[in-house]
């Protein structure tokens, strides 16, 4: 990692990479489910187009100007799956997205529908996929509650997709099989409930990182994992991953080597923070990351520039050395860099842009 | 709020901001002390210019990145507040810094002081300054490790400028004042250790926000608060600011207003989530930051674009309402932004670039 001109820095193999985006692809097609990954995680073009050219048919993505910068990366099959509040100040972006691509925008609610009819004119091909909650209690409705907002739709002549829901509650040790039974439990059920109302639907999407390869082939026809990319700490910790599969890293510089002194315990400071590892902790996380090859060591503090690492033996690194740190959530970590390095095996060093980085409207 | 076109968006007001500058500007000339804020809270040359022409002599930053694009921004009295492992492709930038300005980095080991020497040649004008560890337990050392380092300076012809430290154990309920004394005590300890070994040193730094104004005055020369320019919500549940003295929130659309249903609770969600807000969380933070003007309402969690909001009455707001939201953490919210918006009591709206965004490294 010598050849990174300065830390802290990401890093991505690029070998890695291909072969987790590979793996993805294999699972949805061998299980007959449509992938749309989620490219909050990633933010880039290139990897964007990778997943395109593994087979998915288009991509996720979390707001309104991360569709913006993959439609001009070429890439127009889109669904914004947030229930986006729509103002006339999105009208023109939203008109142009459906009319020379494909798209679907998410709701939760009959008032974010009439206001998406309102601002884009009852646009017919903004189409709309309805939020339910699975058990995440974020945004998104119960079963029993979609029928109003699918009359909504109906009544100002808008396109209602499918139905969709983000099984958050996968993100616990061995939670991953039980949120995948409650994603096919509500997806069934408001199929079910919709067209016995008389909206039929054909779209049921799903799917989270730990979840995805879990995903109930009869409750989904679709499946949005963002995180599989690169992998993170937390797909580590769960279990879903080894550390083969991680795509990513920070690099970072050991500033300060504490032997322990006084009631000051022995550390290791480095220059990865959580300006760069963002400061995502689960309650059963190890701490806020891990070290690459040294799978004892742990990251017990972090400052904005500061990782305080427990070393897994006596003999602290020097200071200079650089290490490798896993950040826990990769999707907050990559958006907090203009650019990552790809490290090829003979040493050569390029560079991708960030290009939808900070792009939260 | 409506004036600003997308949300989530930060934004600043300009009357209060000036109004905390003002304050810690007079209570450190009241108490004889060099006031060098650190601009890694603000990131943004109009707000440095405030604090200079406020009586600060100079800004305090915490990486190369930073002091280039300060430097750049016409403010040339920098101390990079930050053990720095410089590398031969930090030598023309430390040496035009030095050259054309007034700089200081700091250290904590005699391999980061011969590691500079070498880097710039022995440039005496590098001035350093030794981090103390007065009870935070991240970089620094103890004042009875100080001289090796003090002998290392000497023997390299580089200046010692003095010691400082960051007691970071202010943030906790009650602690400001403990670890204003912890500072003094190690300052002190360290200034005269160094004298006894013929190392005389003048600047005496230290300070956070929440102990800056509990500063014993004959244990500091210097005080490097950051967040004072803004506030935060762990200031305001820390006790040491007021509603009013907050100058900086994220503008919010509520997306998603669900009552009461099955085993989920009542709640609202924003869109302001990790990615504006920043993850940060201190064990005894209430939430994931505050709401302004709705002290009851809690936010008890965030994903990526997603903020959850117990609301502080039955009456939910509804889908489109905007709410004001106060991060936790100042510092990595400013962070995530390009720009941020000044908002003026007539209703006009003007842009700051955040310029050193990003510059990590």
């Amino acid at each position: 990692m010598e050849q990174i001109p300065h830390t802290p820095a990401i890093v991505v193999d690029e070998t890695i990479l291909n072969a987790n985006i590979s793996a993805m692809a294999e699972f949805a097609a061998t299980h007959n489910l449509q992938l749309r990954p989620h490219a909050k995680t990633h933010k880039m073009g290139p990897v964007a187009h990778k997943q395109l050219a593994a087979g998915s048919s288009g991509l996720s993505v979390a707001t309104l100007g991360e569709a913006q910068y993959f439609f001009n990366a070429g890439i127009t099959d889109l669904f914004i799956a947030y229930p986006v509040w729509a103002t006339r100040n999105d009208a023109q972006l939203l008109t142009r997205l459906a009319d020379d691509g494909t798209l679907a925008v998410a709701t939760d609610s009959v008032a974010a529908v009439h206001q998406l009819a309102d601002v884009t004119d009852e646009h017919p091909g903004v189409e709309i996929m309805i939020e339910l909650n699975s058990g995440h209690h974020r945004s998104g409705v119960f079963p029993d509650q979609v029928v109003p907002i699918a009359q909504a739709i109906a009544q100002r002549n808008m396109t209602l997709r499918g139905v969709f829901t983000f099984p958050g509650h996968s993100y616990a040790p061995g939670a991953h099989s039980t949120a995948a039974l409650d994603e096919a439990r509500v997806l069934r059920e408001a199929k079910h409930i919709l067209e016995n109302a008389g909206y039929p639907t054909e779209v049921l999407s799903g799917g989270s990182s730990p979840s995805a390869t879990a995903t109930v082939t009869d409750g989904a026809t679709e499946i949005r994992p963002g995180v599989y990319v690169f992998g993170d700490a937390q797909q580590l910790e769960l279990g879903r991953i080894g550390w083969d599969d991680i795509a990513l890293s920070v690099v970072t510089t050991v500033v300060s080597s504490q032997p322990a002194h006084r009631d000051a315990p022995a550390r290791i400071i480095v220059d990865a923070g959580s300006k760069i590892l963002a400061t995502d902790k689960a309650p059963w996380a190890t701490g806020h990351g891990r070290v690459l090859g040294h799978p004892d060591a742990r990251i017990i503090a972090l400052s904005e520039h500061h990782g305080t690492i427990l070393w897994d033996s006596d003999r602290l690194p020097a200071v200079g050395t650089r290490l490798r740190v896993i950040p826990n959530h990769v999707c907050v970590a990559v958006n907090l860099v203009d650019e990552v390095f790809l490290v090829d095996h003979d040493g050569a060093v390029s560079t991708w842009s960030v290009g939808a980085r900070g792009k939260n409207a």
